[in-house]
């Protein structure tokens, strides 16, 4: 099937009225609309407009409030709760950011806990604007089950992405946003839905097996990227948006979800460091370009975000190309 | 050659006898032999009193001052900085330690910037106190170019190691500590020293090529775990431990060094989390040890330190073996 071009500003309007006809009130559809459209801007499809779908389901059958107003309390001089109310992350995140950056520029650093959100979109949007700041920032958060412990045969872990930001104030900033496990569970759900096989060592099927085939890797378990040390990295991120928080592990909030295809209830971490507290005030940033050029002078070795930008500029002026498949579900809904 | 039985105070005093004839005070000799001690006792060789030929060497040829005084001093509310006056890292740690532990308590979380040192131990040993105290921590820290960059083909990162602890009341903490390398330097100088090979897709040689011969590999440079994604790590490691906090990154480091053998002057960035403030004050212990649980339950998993664990037992009921080639050496210096 032939692709339908939008611009960027159609498909921020084409999400937004999908959740609006779908029990989103303004604020929250704006928001989710927002996130949803960075990042089919920015060529992460996976992220994109195609989760249309499971936004809308989870909305439906009650799960998530679409009219939540997030609640935002200090727990410390450097931590910020943000209570969600049981509705999408992107509000609770866009109300509260401002909070956590001043915190971190009062403290040198800050943590922001967010807790009874729904959390299914990409974690770089939600890293840029605290990088936008002046902020270095990281922020992770957990799923449902998905990947295997270290040297264990069950899905335990979430996929568990880590998003970390370094703020350049004259370039786009550097972020890399990735999950734990070896690929991505929205990419498998990519190659699920357009056919594709999925490289040797991606995941088990529901046996433990290994599979090539994107829809039995989605029934069994993905593996964590680099072995025993991405399973630590995917263990970490289960601790600090689940037991720190207060929120569910992800074993936990697949117990608790309803299996309507959205996003399960849960948390998200994120923490901000000022740069400019540290000791090197005025020499931080020109000395952070010296290991970007050094990175950048080595043929085939890109800053991480590099594609993502160039995506964005395309984007921004040529418009966005969405597949026949993706605009027929989301008329659907 | 045969193995000799040593107890654990006899290697604390060995370390701390050949440090004290080789250039160090009192203090940072207890506070080096203490970190070389910890590494033995618990199984990690590498990092053990192999090591001392390295530290004696720094302090042989004055790069390092083994008489260094640490000042410490809040540069924010949650920002202690140490400044390690050119010696090793661990009387720094020690004496700026408590400094962080109550910024965490205060404020949340607080991070610890330690600047002008010689860092050369392991990082679960420093990592441990703090989650001992009742506090999450992660520590992480560079040091010279062996890593390749993501698509590139020189060695750029160093082996930059991250290690994060989650505090236990009631048993032993879970700590991982990883470089960010496929496999630590320390483990390749081991197996150098052993005449081992090392498995493939370990590192390449100088000219880039693939190799398992540890020596080419230490004049070559090692993979990045898990590919771009580990290489991500890497270069977080080296704006955390020195953009951040005004430090040398690793290929800064390693222009200054003198090449005798020891560690190079850098940074070290540490960062501690209080639980108990959270919003989960009572619950966040029993919850997360449901985590553990899950993980302990799967045939062929177990908690990152389990190994440590074990060893340390082992080592103080029954002392340590060490080679004879280690010994030899030590005697000389």
């Amino acid at each position: 099937m032939s692709n339908i071009l939008l611009t960027v500003e159609d498909v921020r309007q084409l999400a937004s009225e999908c959740l609006l006809r779908n029990g989103c009130d303004e604020a929250n559809a704006a928001a989710v609309a927002d996130i949803i459209t960075r990042a089919e801007t920015d060529g992460c499809h996976s992220h994109g407009l195609m989760r249309l779908a499971g936004y809308v389901a989870a909305l439906k059958s009650g799960k998530v409030d679409g009219t939540a107003r997030p609640k935002i309390r200090n727990l410390a001089p450097a931590i910020i709760q943000v209570n969600g109310g049981g509705g999408f992350a992107p509000l609770a995140l866009e109300q509260s950011r401002s909070h956590l950056v001043e915190a971190a520029r009062s403290n040198g650093l800050a943590a922001l806990a967010l807790v009874n959100i729904h959390h299914f979109g990409a974690l770089w949007c939600e890293v840029e604007p605290v990088v936008e700041a002046g902020l270095c920032a990281m922020a992770c958060t957990s799923y449902k089950p998905a990947v295997l412990p270290a040297g264990g045969h069950e899905a335990l872990y979430g996929t568990n992405p880590v998003a970390f930001g370094w703020p350049r104030p004259t370039a786009f900033p550097v972020i890399f946003d990735q999950a734990s496990a070896v690929m991505a569970r929205g990419e498998v759900m990519l190659a699920a839905r357009e056919g594709h096989e999925l490289p040797a060592g991606t995941g088990v099927d529901a046996d433990g097996n290994p599979t090539t085939d994107p829809n039995k890797v989605l029934k069994g378990a993905l593996l964590a990227f680099g072995g025993y040390k991405g399973a630590s990295i995917a263990m970490m991120v289960e601790l600090l948006a689940g037991g720190l928080i207060g929120e569910s592990f992800s074993f936990e909030a697949a117990e608790r979800d309803n299996g309507d295809g959205g996003p399960p209830q849960g948390g998200e971490f994120m923490f901000a460091i000022d740069p400019a507290m540290f000791g090197d005030a005025d020499g931080w940033s020109d000395h952070s370009e010296k290991l970007f050029e050094k990175i950048e002078a080595q043929d085939g070795a890109r800053l991480p975000g590099e594609r993502r930008r160039r995506n964005r500029e395309h984007s921004v002026a040529n418009g966005v190309e969405i597949s026949q498949t993706v605009m027929e579900q989301i008329k659907g809904l």
